[in-house]
């Protein structure tokens, strides 16, 4: 572990994640796993990129299938999904409800196959830094299960939103 | 079960409720427990009225009591819980990630040691009807866990924000 | 509500649903919204028959499809889901980890298109009552999502395994 | 990452966690945010040690101080609590309901006021490796949240139950 502590302009995309009464647990502090929820619904909403919203929701309650497909962005229906292969963080304070987290996203690396997530999570109000993160997707065929190269779309998406030093 | 069809103007308060990615489930869909999370989020927010933000949020961190002792808007932290005795969901459309909901609250009876919330929840977006819910909360001595008659403050501030045809 | 205080004997079937620890929230007690996740686990379990075990995990993740299939007890996998209506919940007193729950299913009324679900939940170690709750399913055309009849596969099974007087 | 396989056999305890239906996210697999539930959860309940089963649930439900004291095995119920200051995960295979996983706990390393946990998450009917994952526990005054030496009680506990190579 290192000292980094990141502030949210640190990070090249935000999004709002507020808390629900029972996150907190028995100690009146947000559950350790919810951060993990906050994680993957922020990087989830970006992948949905322009989809995010009621037609998107409508669309995503077809199936999985279109619901991977716009993190393509693309009106490509038959696009492949984004598997977790890893995921970290690290706490530094507490946050409860009613607090509304910060979520900052950035890419860290983007390989051949695998896309490496940084992730800040901040109390919205005081921007206190509360945890980081990483999450680690590869893209597999849908059929075969296996990697496959990151689909263009999606990288030409993070060099041009996400990358740490674009 | 009856034909109500309410729409947000029904309800005297409201409060958005953003899904999460998991909250979707095999099918597309927000899975059913989770409009339980909303209603259960909506009525503690109402709860703790004004303190709701970064302080309530540090003050919650401190102790169930605390936390309890907002939703009296008083500053006694002797506060006695509220115990949730009954609940009820009606399903009418679905809704799906990145849906963000928003949670309609009244107030149907306020009884001698109880009170029966209803509440309402619409896609934010279009204000469709997806769902209506009822909680009924018993307040409770928080040594003897015995009934005790509803707070004043509470019963106050229910007539002054909540009753349906206050 | 009525006054009934069911025993697991009240119900046909029934199923362990041990506590996570974050299932407490701030009072140190089984959150409200978590009963229905045990009904809602269980409801399913009983669709899944004699599918449920690790080959039906394997079938599970390939799609909701096969899920739903399996609650037919078929072979067909191009079963139609079953959605949610209506649910609710009585609480007689507060579980808490690491409680497991002792589940029990019966089923109260079948209809042309819908199952009405009894469910009891008990604390497994001295079968004391924590709440009763009921489930409504309707089953729909999975692509026109209009209702249809109940499986007569469903139909049977339930006739033969859950109908609280059979 | 390297590209260590365990098997149930190099973890010192185990603990079945059964998944619920709504683990399963719309790809049929249970969500990654699952895993670290079942880490926490077996994590906790060997911190609860004997305590587990129906006393302890009654006495968890009281407060949070008894709930962590049992933690220390002790009959002291100002027992301190043990912080998450960092966690990760490995992702092999994918779980989905309804499995039941099989979570094993070793100590990787004890520290003047931490405790490092490795876990490994099983499918139990076949033992496959789905998952492996860290947890980081520093040990806090229960007033100044300030880290604490681990508690005697709890190292010797760990020393004679836990340690990897023991």
């Amino acid at each position: 572990m290192n000292d980094e502590r990141p502030t949210p302009a640190d990070y090249r995309w935000h999004r709002p994640f507020p808390t629900r009464w029972h996150d907190n647990d028995v100690f009146g502090h947000v559950n350790n796993t919810i951060y993990y929820a906050a994680m993957d619904t922020t990087v989830t909403s970006w992948l949905l990129g322009r989809a995010v919203g009621p037609q998107a929701g409508s669309d995503a309650s077809r199936s999985d299938v279109a619901a991977v497909s716009w993190g393509y962005g693309m009106t490509d229906v038959q696009g492949d999904p984004a598997v977790v292969i890893a995921s970290s963080c690290r706490y530094f304070a507490s946050g409860a409800f009613p607090d509304t987290f910060l979520v900052g996203l950035r890419v860290d690396r983007v390989g051949t196959t695998s896309v490496s997530w940084g992730l800040g999570i901040f109390r919205e109000s005081d921007e206190e830094l509360l945890a980081t993160g990483t999450f680690v997707h590869v893209f597999v065929d849908r059929v075969s299960r296996r990697p496959i190269p990151v689909p263009p779309a999606i990288r030409d998406r993070i060099g041009a939103e996400l990358v740490a030093d674009a």
